[in-house]
């Protein structure tokens, strides 16, 4: 079986890739015409098990740009799944009929049992609560449009940096550009997780957790806002205590710098006010179109890589079974486990989870 | 921000800009072939926010006709305002994919909205009970088509004149070119609002009232047929002693003119007989393959309009809510109200209801 | 009206045109490129008023791959059958916006109803459980692209051969070529009809009925498997007891012929063990593949077959109701009934439901 290169995790790919898929995306937004016939006679097809209309609608837009064509689901009930097939077999078959697919699912590691399959590169457009690395990509085309670098910056991430998994990937992403110092603004229970401190620790990177989204904001660069979810507050009444403080104002926004960069992987909801959509440090609605860009160029990339040999998983370990009830082994049980090794810890090929030896 | 063309009720171009728009269609049925590119590399975004399959399967082949492409979904609950997205976001963001959007939308007043963020030309494909102008397009081509003129033609218009919102759409339309009698058929209870008989009286239009569609007959040129639903009769006794009355089959079209035009904006219940299918004055199925040319050509005007400025909204007054319940801005709180100034009414930009100043 | 080339049951086509399509698919299979516009600027509908994503993918593709463009809907919740129009109305409308139409549907005769309607030819998907016959020009492409013939074949078919409608097409379509020996497996209660065995015999085809998979295996040279399901089975006790039986496995696999083909409609659930999967003579992956050259072949035939005219139903008989409850004719009843005479059986023309004259 011919190996293709995927985009699963953004670490499937080396920095220099991430640069080189960047430099396209920008390339290719300066002179759209030139790229509109690259992808002639080339499909798409986007698995939706779960919907999201916008993602699909990013990728669809990118690969007709690029001159290709689209299929796909956006609705488990009316796919073969409803029928009792496996994710193998219908991998194995929808990468019969396109050249790339561009898969979202809410088991966490489906993309990656998908690339396994796949006779064709395979995007991760979202598996459950674990990756999404077009969207980080998107983030980075956008702050090297509009920064003209990806380091040096002073990156504020606010709102619920436990579980969006948009921040956690983001702020992986820039810590391997120099220099770039994040300013962690949350509430106590929604801080970012130990691996996440962990990882800057390990990655050099200058770090500060802040309460208060008003005072963190002069220093900052970049600003990437995301939503709490009232349920996400420790209870009621620490919601209605805290619920202002997150939310971006011009008030707040009066003492930010004049080049900040505000970020949001939308949708919004009310963490920023309307007002601030028409200050000119507000490039969230850009941010959306540069997905596009981002989706163009990937795609693009993974179609030139035929050739490229890599196995998406390697480490076999049949017997050992994944903590994480989510893990997309624990619902497709013909997939072979496999785990690497990291000090005491065995850590799960498919989505990430660890756990002791 | 610059302001696009858009055609969000057929008022807003100019009866000359409608005939150019039905001139183009003719031309583009004429000979399908020389447009068959116009469109390349565009992309048509259809945001139908209720199902709508065939008005959006027009839109659709519009665009793919004219060699575009087209991306879009057709149901609510899929699209990211289940996410707790506002109308403005959302068109913000998909008209940064598509170079125009046709949308469908169960609130009066969405389309209007709409134009007011989008970033490309906005299509009104029916908001509520409110406006459905490509409808009103269709019929103006078909007409055009079949009569040759638009004016001296006697227009019989039969069903539930009350609510039919592409009935008096229609008698809008045509009230603009000289000539035309109107005659109104229907129920008591089902005849046409009064402010269109003001409408018809203050633009000089012949107009008769009549109860029964076997009399009116006879004078017509062109009849347009509406269904009644059940529940429109006053009473069951009532429906049961009228439902023949509305309903056109072979024996009322006998005393018909020979060169009579039979509409119907379909879909068709019961209200005409299948047997009158296969009469050639029949032609609601034509009518349905021009409503593709009518949307070719209003796309490719509309596209090409780029440069004209207008502001979708003009009269802001913030203060004043609108009193329909079903008016977007009663929906989306975040947008400005605003009301034309008529005698001592004021008129709500986005859904027309009227109020007392 | 003008008459089209539809193919809703394959005795449409003469034995002759069969070859013609499969030689037609090889050709494409060879040398994609070449045909990679020959439908530009053409139309594809597919109109699934059931869900079946893999078939509605194939034919998507096939046409996208052909250069043309697809438009339809997946939800039957979403058309204007659930606004109450008719079948005959909805064809019409559609067929003057595509120039060829898939449909599927979950009453049986609804393809043919359509036929005469459609203003363009006419593909059947599958309606109900009565034909599929891309699924079976799907088999036939596989089987003349993997042994060079469709001839001179000994065809093991395994599993529900009561119920399955691939079967029984593949079996009368293969019962066309000479020197064809079937080998049916399954439970007694779960064998092919009479009117199959009829039919075999008639076309004085070699035939042998068998209860095991594992003695029948290594005479074949081609095995058809399909899924048993569970509640066809006459008891609980009879499944646990013979489920084993039918399926394929690496153990009754050891047996077979070195050449055998093991071919598979999919979705398959457990009746091939996933270790086959591996085994160069499992070909249903292959065979999914082959789907869309077969679909592609399909396409180019039918839109090159304008001129050619054929009435879709001839034997009209008013009067006489079809006995079968799921047959169009008793859904959509303005259809005229219409029955071919067959001894001294009335065959009805749009499900082939039989009843004594």
């Amino acid at each position: 079986m011919v190996e293709f290169q995927h985009l699963i995790d953004l670490n499937d790919l080396s920095v220099e890739q991430w640069n080189e898929i960047i430099q396209l995306a920008l390339k290719i937004k300066a002179n759209e015409k030139a790229y509109s016939e690259v992808c002639k006679h080339k499909i798409l097809a986007t698995l939706f098990y779960e919907p999201s209309t916008r993602t699909q609608m990013s990728f669809q837009t990118a690969m007709l740009r690029l001159g290709g064509q689209i299929i796909g689901f956006d609705n488990p009930q009316n796919s073969s799944v409803s029928k009792g097939e496996n994710l193998m077999d219908t991998i194995r078959i929808v990468s019969g009929y396109a050249d790339i697919l561009a898969m979202r699912h809410p088991i966490e590691g489906a993309a990656k049992a998908a690339a396994i399959y796949a006779g064709c590169p395979v995007i991760n457009a979202g598996d459950g609560g674990h990756l999404h690395p077009t969207q980080t990509l998107t983030d980075l085309v956008t702050l090297q449009s509009e920064k003209g670098a990806l380091s040096g910056l002073t990156i504020g991430l606010c709102g619920d940096l436990k579980y969006g998994r948009t921040v956690h990937s983001l702020i992986k992403a820039l810590s391997m550009y120099p220099n770039n110092k994040f300013v962690l603004i949350s509430t106590k229970e929604l801080s970012v997780p130990q691996y996440i401190k962990d990882w800057l620790n390990s990655h050099n990177c200058a770090c500060q957790e802040c309460y208060s989204l008003a005072e963190a904001i002069p220093q900052l660069d970049v600003l990437y806002m995301t939503r709490i979810q009232k349920e996400r507050f420790a209870s009621q009444e620490e919601y209605e205590r805290q619920k202002n403080v997150y939310i971006l104002d011009m008030e707040k926004l009066f003492h930010a710098k004049q080049d900040l960069c505000i970020l949001h992987p939308l949708p919004r909801v009310d963490e920023i006010d309307l007002n601030v959509d028409k200050d000119p440090r507000a490039i969230y609605f850009k941010q959306a179109v540069n997905g596009v860009y981002a989706r163009m160029a990937l795609i693009m990339t993974l179609l030139q890589s035929n050739g490229t040999k890599r196995a998406p998983i390697s480490h076999h370990c049949a017997h050992i079974s994944c903590n994480n009830p989510n893990c997309i082994t624990n619902h497709e049980t013909y997939l072979e486990k496999s785990y690497k090794e990291n000090g005491d810890l065995l850590v799960c090929e498919y989505c990430d989870e660890r756990q002791l030896i």
